[in-house]
């Protein structure tokens, strides 16, 4: 990876999304959803031979009806076509949002010689709204007749929100299969899930009982430790297709590891494009006695709005870092823990070290490490500063 | 109360404070810890007959040393003076801020015919210097000679960091007896305590068995309900003295009151004038299953940063509040919740009503309830708007 990464390199393709696995065939159009005229209606179809499919959706109890209806849509695995838009959240719009994502999909089966229920619906925009579904209903029909395999990009446009630029990734196996992928963040970026559509694909042939094992363990360590602005969505929905178009049967360690290159891509570069943020911090805990410990830890210091309001103002400020690790269960000695920005230790064994000035906070990659000598579990969550851009995003304009 | 309050009359006198209360002594002076030149050591001295005390401190376990000091000296419930500086919190200071802390209470000790076990020690201000002895020693001789029963208010003013005014507030029983107390707050104000020094005194007859469980259950309603940034303090205290300089023996009852009365104005003059805040919002959950769940909701909705941005632009957006209420365990049907802001209900039964043009956030005050439709239990907790003021106080400023 180049731009707008924190850590090192993943070795996946960035201009390549959801079609860069054969079998896949995308499009994206404007179809007045969003008030700006913008590509708002994406449309991802699986050709196969085959329909495999899993996914994961936000945690949050108070969740959209397009969740609803793809969580049930995936109960057998199998999913033809999925159908996003932007300008819309569908969320909190009762019997009638359930009723208008199932006709969002029935409406796709029918143009696509499907079932309504082989078909997903994501929605993210404004909560409280309806979709107008005239608008969508001609939009869907514009998307299947521009459906191609160069589609993926205009599907990466259409459901971007207040994110500025795509987020694509693609991992090509030496075996000869491929794993992409698409995402829009921005706000509401906090875990289980970060606040995100994800469209995953792969030609690999897996079943779905390999794919949901394999998803899950990557989404834990991607976009289940993106933290951005603590906010939990309505609408978070991953999902991965597989359409076993290359015919080849991956080797379950290398697909699970191509999935996780793609899917760290990805959160990282919805980090890197979060809402009014000028710093992607990489918060690392290092010798911590758990994974549980150390993702707790490092969850504690990205949700600390003194701690984001420090590095925004590149103040190295241990002592914001140190209160909130101390509202954590963690296994630790106050008086034996380290912290380091960007390789330069300013807390050693719970007393200052290094002076504030030598640490240099310009540069929009931030690593934070704190070291718990408490055991030798690491965890890194990713989270941005909190600036003046996030509060005008935000407050001075309404969502 | 008056000005800076959220929700209703709580009786109290605002110009009085720790010395309202008969049997008590106080002084506040620029002992040069603060590099400003303001008032930043204060002294109340408790001159008996009798010295019952009880306490609560933050829960944060990297707790500064004043607090570890604190909390030792409280175990036979009794003390005689308190020492509180701002200008430097003796927090992540290791061993040499533990003997700093033990030092000055000796020195007060000294001067007040007390032992030093006798002394509570409170400090506020940046973490991870060290308290300037020499002037502090120097400070407590000029604060001994200028005790006085009219030394409330010089107390608390040295107290203050980034407060733009002092809190006090005072309740005075028909029975003749009296409780008063002194606050700061401004940043880090979370709960578990918010990140505050409170020092509340009383000339009623209350032995330290009597004053704790009371304390206890003023500060879960007041202290413990306030939370500006979510974001806990590695120094907070809340101290509460008694002298018994009256002769009279409260109602159990009544004195509950008087000092919840007074914690409730302290911690309502704290949120008033936290950082860069522009709004004041009462988070009142309704007709909860339990108290538990009541707090759970609304201090989700309080830590909900998109939620206090959205206050500060004056946007009643609900979907957001929705989005917060859906990340906690409390019984609710997300179909079956009401929403208002300053009694217009822009959120019905899972589905939008009013529009949010019929609410006017001009005001500071902002009351918000959540009706969850779920039993008969409600909670408030208190909470500001994320405004730019808040990031420039955080991140412009070092700290």
């Amino acid at each position: 990876m180049t731009a707008g990464t924190v850590g090192g390199d993943l070795d996946v393709e960035l201009t390549a999304g959801v079609t860069a696995a054969a079998g896949f065939a995308a499009a994206g159009v404007a179809a007045g959803i969003r008030s700006d005229g913008r590509e708002d209606l994406a449309l991802v179809v699986n050709r196969g031979p085959e329909y495999q499919a899993a996914g994961v959706f936000t945690t949050n109890r108070v969740f959209a009806a397009p969740v609803d209806w793809s969580r049930r849509a995936l109960r057998d695995g199998r999913l033809k076509a999925v159908v996003l838009n932007s300008g819309c959240a569908n969320a909190c719009t009762g019997r009638r949002g359930r009723d208008d994502a199932a006709q969002t999909a029935a409406w796709a089966g029918e143009r696509l010689a499907a079932t309504a229920d082989q078909v997903a619906v994501c929605s993210t925009g404004l909560i409280g709204s309806n979709l107008p579904m005239e608008r969508l209903r001609q939009g869907l029909d514009q998307a299947v007749a521009e459906l191609s395999e160069d589609g993926g990009p205009a599907a990466a446009r259409a459901i971007l929100t207040t994110d500025t630029r795509t987020k694509q990734a693609a991992w090509r196996s030496p075996a000869g299969w491929t794993v992409g992928g698409m995402a829009k963040g921005a706000g509401m970026l906090a875990p289980g899930l970060a606040t995100m559509l994800v469209l995953l694909t792969t030609d690999a042939v897996c079943d779905s009982t390999e794919l949901e094992p394999a998803l899950w363990s990557a989404a834990a360590v991607s976009f289940d430790r993106l933290d951005s602005d603590g906010c939990m969505s309505t609408n978070d929905a991953v999902l991965l297709l597989a359409s076993g178009a290359c015919g080849i049967v991956p080797g379950r360690d290398e697909f699970e590891r191509g999935l996780t290159a793609v899917c760290l891509s990805l959160a990282r570069q919805l980090i890197a494009d979060a809402e009014g943020a000028e710093h992607d911090i990489a918060i690392t805990v290092s010798r911590a006695a758990s994974q549980e410990d150390a993702v707790e830890v490092a969850r504690a210091v990205a949700r600390s709005n003194l701690f984001k309001c420090a590095v925004a103002g590149r103040d190295p400020n241990w002592g914001r870092i140190m209160a909130a690790v101390g509202t954590t269960r963690a296994a630790f000695d106050p008086d034996d823990i380290d912290v380091s920005f960007n390789g330069v230790t300013v807390f050693r064994q719970g007393a200052p070290d290094a002076p504030r000035e030598a640490v240099d906070l310009g540069p929009r990659q931030v690593e934070l490490v704190i070291n718990l000598r408490a055991g030798d579990e690491e965890a890194t969550v990713w989270t941005n500063d909190l600036t003046h851009g996030y509060v005008s995003e935000n407050a001075d304009y309404s969502s």
